[in-house]
């Protein structure tokens, strides 16, 4: 059975922003989240706290998440890499409701990724969970590399599996599964989050973060749903995602997955056209044509056909 | 339950060759058909017997048709529009073992696309099916807007499935049910074909066709997948499928189809890398790049991940 309704987090300002290799100004970051965070989607990840010399498209963090415009019953999110990075979030903690942190299944990808081991980084975002929660807030943990891993192939679902159930342990409200580039399938996805529900305490939020990479991401989506899954990440305009090599796609586009479940009679709490306008705005100020299908095609009109 | 193995069209070469603006060079539709050939796909729809008027990019029928070498086992297939397409047609009758015909589910795009009342398509395709099967010819008709028209909206599919009925009861093998402009959602594809399988006479074989026009075309095969279809249509590279407007995707891209069945364990039969290759000299011959995303991305190597 299919549920009635998702939750969508739009991690286009993050996951995005930070993939594109001209920094985008301050103010038009600023703008793109006003007008995502008016679309009806309840959960924006609006930045990252990471330090300047590493990701200097985020440089800009403190500016953003002080100067964005966005009404009540919107869930602000940044990301944080480790303790420092929370600490300086929590300068401003007034701004945001909710943070990720993030981890790989896979050692290897972790060690390239943050230059620890997995063991380490459970140790360090343990603390860093703690703190967050004394702090009143929600807690989403990524788990990369969660249906293969660009350099060992294959990770063991019982690996994963473990590594979401120490995260929750540790406090995380949220797991988010990522399939960081493009490997998983609809038959891995479904067998997936049918063993998480069961092997994760009741009450942890379980999120589907699908890549597009080999075009398979909504059929990705569709086996989710079909586990129960009802919890997404996905990028307005198919913005961001690592898109390596040049011509790949990332992100699922968020207009897409969209456009898919309101046809499917499965409620979002989004507007499409107010989406789509979001994406076009974003599209106008990278300068390139975007990689999202229905920001080409518009949505299904069903009164005049299309 | 999902099938072990399914069965592909590729019909790239009429599909996708019609829809290019530059008519492309004889000799490379016959390399790359060449090609195509040797990738282990069994069906290959080659081109199209319309008025060069209408089609000039598919003028050279009869010298493609002439000059293709194809291995034995893979099925040659060729369009036709009428009965006077077929007659070109069968003055090459060794050069090929099926037929397509087609008509539009709904009446304005029939109308639109062939000048003709549905009654009208369904008297003259009755005609040229009773003598191509005299021929000895396999039978494909498809069924255009089967999932939504962009004139007239929804079309239901009592409709549909009662003109499936009679292009089979007038002797067709096989109904393709085409998704012309994008429509089709997961709960509409399985809904359809499982009413389909039951609305049908036992022995036609049901082939789905869907457009990538909003991203969706893999979740439709999916859903297809699970209601039992094991035919599918879609075109290397991504090519064709009237992407309307600019920067619209039509067909679903084979290489994306294969990738996506062979990492859930169905077999094709086809060679993914040959059928890449096949994509990128198409590729070479257009000069732009193309909708696919396992020709960007390649496909999933589970020994050195990627």
């Amino acid at each position: 059975m299919l549920p009635s309704s998702v939750d969508i987090r739009e991690v286009g300002p993050r996951d995005g922003f930070q993939s594109e290799p001209e920094t985008i100004a301050t103010a038009d970051k600023v703008a793109l989240i006003g007008m995502l965070a008016r679309t009806g989607v309840r959960r924006i990840e609006i930045t990252s706290f990471v330090r300047p010399d590493v990701l200097p498209q985020l440089a800009d963090a403190r500016e953003v998440v002080t100067a964005i415009d966005v009404p009540a019953g919107v869930a602000r999110s940044v990301l944080v890499p480790n303790m420092r990075g929370l600490e300086s979030a929590l300068a401003l903690r007034d701004r945001f409701e909710q943070i990720g942190v993030f981890l790989s299944a896979s050692e290897t990808h972790n060690r390239r990724n943050v230059n620890r081991t997995v063991d380490e980084s459970l140790r360090e975002l343990a603390a860093v969970m703690r703190r967050a929660r004394d702090d009143d807030l929600r807690v989403e943990a990524i788990v990369s590399t969660s249906f293969g891993c660009p350099y060992e192939g294959r990770v063991p679902r019982a690996r994963v599996l473990s590594i979401a159930r120490r995260l929750a342990d540790h406090g995380a409200h949220e797991i988010t599964f990522g399939d960081t580039t493009g490997m998983a399938n609809p038959v891995a996805v479904r067998e997936h989050f049918a063993e998480a529900a069961g092997a994760l305490p009741a009450g942890v939020q379980l999120t589907a973060h699908f890549h597009n990479t080999r075009g398979q991401g909504l059929a990705n989506v569709l086996a989710a749903l079909q586990a129960g899954c009802t919890s997404y990440e996905s990028s307005f305009g198919e913005l961001g995602g690592c898109p390596v090599p040049p011509g790949a796609t990332g992100n699922i586009a968020t207009e897409d997955l969209v456009s898919m479940l309101h046809e499917m009679g499965i409620a979002t709490g989004i507007d499409l056209h107010a989406l789509i306008d979001a994406a076009a705005a974003a599209q106008a100020v990278l300068g390139r044509p975007l990689g999202s299908h229905t920001l080409v095609a518009g949505p299904v009109d069903w009164k005049s056909g299309r």
